[in-house]
Order: structure tokens, then C-alpha cells, then sequence
């Protein structure tokens, strides 16, 4: 059902990761769901096309969340005062446990997935529970979203809750093998990615079985990475043989590789040969920094990350980010990369706004193909924008517009929600 | 005009800066613009007064932004790619050089203060601009909000603009002594406070000319103190008998005393010296973490503040600070002490939920006297809060909805806001 139109207002989309390119009062092209490109005067072959006029009003590209927890959505903002370990057993393995419940799971995916529709987010990776009916049932009501999303069957046999928590690696390899049997077929947007909830959650048996899957079957994983230190001294203890945290998925044959890259959420503590091994297997970093302040994780050194040419993109990783808002992880991006210049490493420059925008849209977006910008040939994921009520006392550029929108997103109004050409979201629906 | 009432609903608020005591479905008395106390049943003498029932919103005290600047407001979350002096002297002295102009002023203040009327802000200490005409007009759209403020006719005598400084010593003392005397007697609710920007803008014969006249006068003072390293190596170099930056201000008599207490924001790199004469001279400390990390400055050690016994409470610090929202605020200083805990010194622990709500209640709220919780005889500021369109999976306690509406406000919404027992802001109106 792809459509062919042109959107017309201010219009900013980053050209690359250090420059945000701007069309004020500008056209910008959809022709059979895929960009043409934005324009300062519409070209010729496209005046025949339906013009949507909104002049006025701010048009950037949708974004992509790079993790989030969808059954961890009705608990966000409480309990903040944990760390990783112990938030997840008092707060989480609980939580997740009710997944068991098709009803409960049918009415809380509801709030995530009515709630996911009104967001600046176009694209998602996301986590989902050890439940296959649940899972399916999340898959379902995501692909009404119009949300193009990967969505994971979590797996877990060890060191879990004693509601979460699979017998085997066996019983959740054919678990896993049964949900992926079940979804063949029935979604045109909404994809299976395998998800080993982390190492301490899946005995080697469990790890190695996904990661033959996965080559078997072509499928993505994703999983968490370096997020804290107690997590990663116990890592340590579970896989000894490894000489760091990605080595032990690599070892167990989860990294991944190009044609089906990994997500790996956090890396807050990924030194120069972590990187190395994300970098070899063209893995992509879920950057958390919301989540990593929450529960008192550090900060990821982003910078590093993008200098050895690794691809990041921003999570929201709700629950311990508190919110599915993409603007707000922008902000808080760049703060958490001005904090390491400041308190850890002054030769570590802070992300600019550039940067950060680029991660949130194109950069995480790259995860999903051509995804995140508005140059020929991208998908079209486009969010028309009014931040009209935030009064200023000069015109102000498109540039700075958009600046302004991610630093104070109070005002700020989706109108409209356009993801590969289709309409999603209409605020006056 | 004060009035009598009682409120019911879901009430919080700080018995101290460790508790924070909430009365689900209980009643909250207003007798003559006083706070007489939190109920869960209504005591006999408070049945005849009219009763407002909000059951199932929250009602929590109203909040108090300790440092923001009026007009930096309409250019708040740009250009933040700078650090402080950069920032200065680029963005805000050439905006606040527009304030000479009165009509400028009328409108550009007009933004701030509808803005303002509709935060969780009840109190506020405000800095203007160098321009009596100006600074009036701010004070006169003030006094009609209802919020109670104190704001500063700003003195600089050097290092500012050349647009933007006054031109003497001697002048800037005779223009302030203008400002007091033409708005003598003309508010209710809008107090003056002496507002020399910082050391370096103003020269020793005005920070002591400014010290005589606060002792003289009774006036309060307010100002910046240690933000960023570099401000802090000029004030070393210009007031070079002092011993500390706070002891700069304590030689020039500008630092106040236990009746007209100091108010003065940042203090992020203040050591023992510094607190210990802060303490010294019962001044507040405005804690403004989102300025801070924006403008890469650093994180406060509140902690220590509070250990010390020092007040401290929070400030937005528009525009270094991107928005005037406080619970935005709450969330920011809790992140930026994790991060001071886990990145420069894991001896000095994180704020708790509770600590950062008394600080952006009760904390700051002492410095307008009795005001920030709801104990007997507290002057009464209060919101009522309608966070019922951020479902749960199960009932939440009072507390938790406290916690999870100070992190994701996305759809918390402002009903009615009372201060010193007037309703100014209603959301129907």
C-alpha cells in the first residue's frame, strides 16, 4: 500500500553525521513509500503529486528506538533507586513473569503499543518476554502500529526468577523454534530477532543453539553488553575462557556477522578490544545513556565508538530509561557525552547536536537498511512537527528549531506520522 | 484574599528531607492561606469549610525554582555546544542588551511569565536584566501570576557587552537605588533582590557598594558561584587576596548573613573552604544540573552540601537550562549525583527520590520561609496533578506515582495550582 506525495514545510534530515542539511519551506518527495529527496523547488516530475501543505511546521526523520522492553513499559519511573542486578530480580523477573498470562500480557502490550503510535519513533528493536503467546500477541498489535519493528522471543535457562525462567537450554531452543514456526508468514513489518536476554541468563548450551540458529536461519540477535561491573566480574565467573564480555558471545557464536548484524544494548565498559570484536562483526551499539544514568550503570564512551567506525544508535531501554521519547534520549545523549569529557576523559569530545541526531535517526535507522534521512532511495520515515507554541523572539533558523525541540520537547506536537510512505499517526485522527 | 478550604485527593509531601508521607484519598486544609495540616479523615473543626474533591489526582506541594533567568527564557536550548564564557558573551549578554528596549521587554516577559503561570513553580528567584524599565515591567506581569518571586535589576560594571554593561560603579549603584525606590510598596507578592551577576561583571566598589546597601537595607543578595573552571581561574586572578571564590564575595561583604540569606547557584566545584563559609553565612545553594551538564561545567556534590547542613535547592537556570519544567529538574539532579557517585567519587552516594523531591520543595521552598511541604502551618503552595492517562498493570501506591510522574511527565497534566492559598492556575480556564 505504498503512496506517492509531497510534503511541503521546514525540513532537516542529516546529510551525514556532522551536518544537518536544512530546506526551509521545502518539498520533500515520496514516490511508492521510498524518498526522492527534499528539495528548495519542486522539481518538474513530481508537481503532479498530491503537495501536503504544511509550511510552517518542522518535517525531520523518523526515529529508531535501538532497545526497548516492551513488557517493562507499565512499570517505567519507579524503583529507580537500584542497580542493574538487583533491579532486575526484584523488579523485573517479577514483572515479566505475568507474560505468562495471555490476558495480561494482550491488555499491557495495549498500553505499550497505543502509546509506541504517538512517538517520534518510526523503527524499533525490541525485547519481548520468554512467552511465545505473548510474543505473538505483542508482534500482532505492533504490526497495526505501522511501526516497522524486530521483536525478540526473550530466552532464558539460568539465573533467573522462579516464575522466569525456561527448564532447559533444549525446551527454549524448541520454544524458540516453535514461535519462529508460528509467526512464518504473518507479518509484512514486524520481524523475529533472537534474543538471549544476556550471559548470565543463558547457560553456553543456550547461546551456542541460538547462535547456530541464527546462521542457519539468517536471523539478527540481540542482546545487552557491558551495561555494569557487577554484571560483567560475573560474566567473567560464568564464561572464563573469554577475554572480555563480546568475546564470550563470540566464543558461543552470537556476534553476529554483516549480512545479519547484532544489536548489543549499553557497552557502557567496552574497551579497545571489545570494540575490536564489535567492529569485526559490524554489530550495532544500542546507546542507553538515559537508562545508564538510571541505574547508575556510567556512561558509554559514544565518542570511541564512532571514531573506530562502529554503528550506534540511541535505546530508550524502557524500563530503566523511563520514557519511549526519542528527543529526550537525544538530550540526554549529549549531556551523558558532555559529563565523560568533563569527569572521565577531557580528550574525549562531547557528541554535538549533530552527532546525536544523526544517532537517533540515521544512525540507529541504518539497522533497518536505508533508513533515517531523507537522500534518494531512503524509506520514507518522516515526523511533521509543530513547535509553534514555543515562542521565540526572532526568526529563528531550521537549524535551531530543531535544536530547540530536543533540548524542550514540552510544546513540542507530532502531527503527523509517516513510516515507508504510510500515514501512521495523524494528531487530529 | 486569602481563603479558606480543604482539598481531597492522593496527597504527598516531605515530613522531611528522608520521607516523603503520602494520605491516599485523604484531605489537605487550607485556613487562611495556611497549610493546617494532611489528613486521612477530616478532622470535626475543617467539616464546615468547602471541600474540592480531586480523588484519584495527586496533590503534592507547589515547587520552587531557585535560580532562572527571565530573559534568557525565549532563547532557551540553543547554541548549546558552548561552555560558559563562550555562551555569555555569544548568545545571552547580546539578548539581554535587547532588554534597554521597554517594548521588547513587554513581550519578550510576556512569554516568560505565561509560561511560568502554567509549571509546577510556585516560588521562584528570578534575575532580569540590567534595565530598571524593564526589570518593572518583569515584576508588574510577576505579581499577576500569583507565583511569589524575587527578582534582581542585574548589576554589571565590567567584562560585559559593549551593549550590555553599565557604565560606572557609581552608576549602577545609583540605578539600583532607583529600581527599590520607584517599586517601594507597589507589589504584594514580587520581592527585590540585589543581583550582581558575578564576580567577574562587577568591579570591587560595586560588589561592596551592593554589600552596604543589602545590609543597610535589608536586602537579600543573589548570585553565580563556582560554575566552570575557567570562571573560577578569572576570579582568581581578580580578586587575588581572596582564598576561594566564596571568600571573593565574603571580602567584598556581598556573601549575607542568617536574616537576608544569599542565594547562589552552581556551586559546582565548592570544596570545604567554600562550604564552610557558605554555612557560615546560612546561604542556599540553587542546584541547577541541567545547566550544568549542558554547558559542560560539571556536577555539584550536593551530597555534601547536605551533609554539611547547607540549604540547597534546585534551579532551572533558564536558558543554560533548556526548560522551566521542575520535575524535569527532580530527574536531572538524581541522574547528575549517580553519575558523581559512580564517575568521580563512589564514597559520595546518590541522591535518593526523596532528597531531590525535598529539594525542589521544601529545600528550596525555605527560602521564602515556611513553605514546600504540607505540615501545619506552612503557607500553602500546592498542585494538583492528574496522572491518570500513564496506565499500570497494577494499583500503585501514592508514593510510586509521586516517583514515576517526576520521571516521564509526558502525560502528567497540571489541574490547579494554589499558592499561599490562591488558586492562579486551572487548567480549565
Amino acid at each position: 500500500m505504498a503512496t506517492s506525495f509531497v510534503l511541503k514545510g521546514d525540513i532537516a534530515f542529516n546529510k551525514d553525521a556532522n551536518t544537518i542539511q536544512t530546506f526551509p519551506n521545502g518539498y520533500l518527495v515520496c514516490v511508492d513509500g521510498i524518498c526522492k529527496g527534499a528539495f528548495q523547488a519542486l522539481p518538474e516530475e513530481f508537481c503532479n503529486l498530491p503537495c501536503y501543505d504544511y509550511s510552517g511546521k518542522l518535517i525531520v526523520p523518523g526515529m529508531t528506538d535501538l532497545h526497548v522492553h516492551a513488557p517493562q513499559y507499565t512499570f517505567r519511573g519507579i524503583g529507580m533507586d537500584l542497580e542493574l542486578l538487583d533491579w532486575l530480580t526484584q523488579y523485573t523477573f517479577p514483572e515479566e513473569a505475568h507474560y505468562a498470562d495471555l490476558q495480561y500480557a494482550k491488555k499491557a502490550y495495549r498500553y505499550f503499543s497505543d502509546d509506541l503510535k504517538r512517538t517520534f519513533t518510526t523503527r524499533a528493536v525490541v525485547f519481548a518476554t520468554i512467552h511465545n503467546e505473548s510474543t505473538i500477541e505483542l508482534m500482532d498489535q505492533l504490526e497495526k502500529t505501522g511501526v516497522v519493528t524486530y521483536v525478540g522471543r526473550v530466552n532464558m535457562d539460568r539465573n533467573g526468577d522462579e516464575n522466569l525462567q525456561e527448564d532447559s537450554a533444549g525446551a527454549s531452543l524448541k520454544g524458540t523454534m516453535e514461535w519462529l514456526k508460528e509467526i512464518n508468514g504473518r507479518y509484512q513489518r514486524t520481524f523475529p530477532i533472537l534474543t538471549p536476554r544476556f550471559i548470565p541468563s543463558c547457560s553456553d548450551e543456550l547461546m551456542r543453539g541460538l547462535g547456530e540458529m541464527a546462521q542457519e536461519q539468517g536471523l539478527r540477535i540481540q542482546s545487552h553488553l557491558s551495561e555494569n561491573r557487577s554484571e560483567i566480574a560475573w560474566v567473567k565467573e560464568l564464561v572464563p575462557e573469554a577475554d572480555c564480555y563480546a568475546n564470550a558471545y563470540e566464543i558461543l557464536g552470537a556476534m553476529g556477522e554483516e549480512e545479519r548484524p547484532s544489536v548489543f544494548a549499553h557497552c557502557v565498559y567496552s574497551d579497545e578490544r571489545e570494540m575490536e570484536i564489535l567492529k569485526k562483526h559490524h554489530a550495532f551499539i544500542a546507546h542507553c545513556s538515559d537508562s545508564n544514568m538510571n541505574l547508575s550503570s556510567g556512561i558509554a564512551p559514544v565518542r570511541k565508538f564512532l571514531e573506530q567506525g562502529i554503528s550506534v544508535g540511541i535505546g530508550t531501554d524502557v524500563a530503566a530509561g523511563s520514557s519511549m521519547n526519542m528527543v529526550k534520549e537525544i538530550l540526554n545523549a549529549i549531556q551523558a557525552s558532555k559529563m565523560y569529557y568533563r569527569l572521565v576523559d577531557d580528550t574525549v569530545k562531547a557528541l554535538t547536536f549533530e552527532e546525536a541526531f544523526y544517532m537517533a535517526t540515521a544512525g540507529g535507522g541504518a539497522y533497518f537498511g536505508k533508513v533515517g534521512t531523507f537522500l534518494d532511495g531512503y524509506e520514507f520515515d518522516a515526523l511533521v512537527l509543530d513547535d509553534s507554541n514555543m515562542a521565540s523572539m526572532r526568526a529563528m533558523s531550521v537549524r535551531e528549531r530543531v535544536e530547540r525541540m530536543c533540548y524542550n520537547d514540552a510544546d513540542l506536537f507530532i502531527l503527523k506520522k509517516y513510516v515507508q510512505g504510510n500515514l501512521t499517526f495523524s494528531r487530529t485522527e
